[in-house]
């Protein structure tokens, strides 16, 4: 099951190569930073990067400082942790969710993870293999789609409605052969916050066709609503239908420490100990007594950045509409907007014009979604999360510009 | 593709279940710590744990100040690096590897990993997929195994001469549908040290047949032998042929902040990239800094490490014969021994007697090969680093105290 490298300058490939990473893309976010590499920006319109979602500012200093404490004085943060996590951090993340959902989580049921994006892949492959199928709402999260193609497994596509959340009658018509629905709420990457209602209905089609809700929810700190966003872990049968995922990179600022969590009844989380085990050991042990401090410490910081970014979110949502009366705010919410520009080219031609033209990098919707979506052509993802008001209003700016130049030239 | 769980409490299984993980068996070490959980030993025969090969004491003082500090000043230390490594340690790699084997390895062949584990599922997911064949020579390291039965690659014995070294011939003789051949030397979990001419001879038998050679050199810095031990990386061509493996957990202490490295072309490192985009995004950052202070200012403490495991062996080598004349030393070599038992009942069950009776904790030989090798069944793993030369001794005269009880019996 090999084939040979599909592009040069690396052809003939030099050796095997399988067939699962040479069929998945190359990471977006890496092609997009070849697109800004190298490259200089006029002084009067400097680079204006929203192409990801990640915090650029390290973590506030009362951790920074306990990082700093445990490195010094903690023997064990060097060495070998249990493949599931530190207990401590188990417990504490059973505890802050069972009271935030309203639920029964054990800390049996809690696995901390290296990173988000391992929580899923573990998880998933104690679902699917090769030859199985995963509902994946689109646009999807690219990370998602890699790791089904590079496992062999189908990823296949959702549609959503117009307010970007997935359509559960289409779900019903596509259930042959999935053993898992994958949810993002809120969003990456549309910034749409699925009602609980929709949520709970998913949960029900997963059930009846014997199959998995994963729900990932990387940025439920950033939700708009109060209270729980959804009622699945207040069901006492969850554990046979629900997977929920975490991460504390964004909360707490945590990306470079790689660590995340999953929620699954724990025979599962005893599979998936077999893939943590064989492919990362243990979570850095570092970044779990730093998430364990967020946890315990930093709740007042949290919510003072969740307020920020529904101060950003509002810009976007409240100018949206006089600057670029032509374009879409499909959604916002999270890090994210969606946004559908009025073009006729696809936003993949799009985002690098926009680069040349006007010192702003936003994904193309094409990477997003599937080739044959026309979605994706017609969209950007806007990470709004990493500009301020002014660096909104900035970005606003030069859409519209950018829309002038563009009606000019058609 | 998916198959009910095997064994209860977890039966039925709560949801659909993957052949790949379920075909995989539990984590070996964890396996081994629950036979020693909750435990108490005799006040006079406290426990003698030899299972497994990790630094018990973190790194020295210097480089756990050096993290700290980064904690502290280094704002990039906590966000979001490159996919394959900071720049500045895939430089020191590759100039202090080309230094070592004496060939050309230029930054671009450098990825580095979280971990040395996830460095072979990266490097190993570019070569093999599900229909593939890889071989390992047996006892093999049961990470490896595992990996390869998640991902539904089949994992082919190479049977090992009396020096516990992989038979060229026998090798010849299984190639069809292999797309690499994996070494770890020196060896894990044997202690053998494989002889230049014979990792070249493996190399060359690779090449003809168009398979991958992936030697994972983990324990390197503990090799007894002075200079490169092998010509690979002279070969001009060795990336059409290598993928080398290694870890930064033993050398400098760092277990818990998972950090490895590979060594391939660039070419397949770009396809191994869309797999640690996915699974992890990048290595620990302030495990990359804790790596490249290590390379640059902890030579000296390494070469103490050596010589220190260097004489623990010697104690092991000098004195097994004259205490346990009925036993065979089989292998001895950088964290390992390997030893065959004068019993007629199986590894598996005495690694448990063992526990009771002398309360020394070594891992069977039946962790390390298939079921019907009847090698595992007569051998255990010995981890002799994690002792000193007092703490050898006492195991040698538990295990002979073991054997005169076991005669008694018999």
């Amino acid at each position: 099951m090999t084939m040979p490298a599909p592009t040069p300058p690396f052809a003939p490939f030099p050796g095997p190569l399988a067939a699962g990473v040479a069929a998945a893309y190359d990471p977006p976010v890496m092609e997009a930073r070849r697109w800004i590499a190298g490259r200089s920006f006029p002084a009067d319109r400097p680079l204006l990067n929203l192409s990801q979602a990640a915090p650029v500012d390290p973590p506030p200093e009362a951790l920074r400082r306990a990082i700093a404490e445990a490195a010094l004085s903690e023997p064990q943060a060097h060495l070998y942790g249990p493949v599931l996590g530190l207990p401590a951090l188990r417990e504490e993340i059973a505890a802050q969710w069972s009271a935030a959902y309203g639920g029964a989580i054990s800390p049996e049921d809690v696995a901390v993870t290296p990173g988000c994006n391992q929580a899923f892949c573990a998880l998933m492959a104690t679902i699917a293999g090769p030859g199985d199928a995963v509902l994946l709402p689109t646009p999807w999260y690219f990370n998602h789609k890699m790791w089904l193609d590079i496992t062999g497994v189908e990823a296949r596509p959702l549609p959503c409605d117009g307010a970007l959340v997935p359509i559960l009658e289409e779900a019903e018509a596509r259930m042959a052969g999935v053993k898992a629905i994958v949810l993002i709420t809120p969003n990456n990457p549309t910034g749409a916050e699925y009602p609980a209602g929709v949520v709970e209905a998913f949960a029900a089609l997963a059930r009846r066709h014997g199959a998995m809700l994963v729900i990932d929810e990387t940025y439920r700190d950033f939700d708009s609503r109060e209270g729980a966003p959804h009622s699945l872990f207040q069901d006492p049968d969850w554990r046979d239908t629900v997977v929920h995922l975490y991460s504390f990179s964004k909360a707490y600022r945590l990306t470079g420490h790689r660590v995340g969590a999953a929620i699954a009844s724990p025979a599962r989380l005893a599979q998936a100990e077999k893939f943590l085990d064989t492919v990362t050991i243990c979570p850095s042990q570092l970044g779990q007594f730093a998430a364990l401090y967020g946890l315990q410490h930093l709740s007042g910081f949290v919510a003072e950045q969740r307020a920020e970014i529904l101060a950003r979110r509002a810009v976007v949502e409240g100018e949206f509409r006089q600057a670029l009366p032509d374009w879409e705010l499909m959604g916002a919410g999270a890090y994210f907007a969606w946004a559908r520009h009025p073009f006729a080219q696809s936003s993949a031609e799009l985002a690098r014009t926009l680069v040349e033209a006007q010192s702003l990098l936003l994904l193309p919707g094409t990477m997003f979604t599937p080739a044959d979506d026309p979605l994706g052509a017609a969209s950007f993802r806007i990470a709004f999360a990493n500009a301020d008001g002014e660096g909104l209003r900035t970005m606003l700016a030069r859409l519209a510009a950018f829309t002038a130049e563009q009606g000019a030239r058609a």
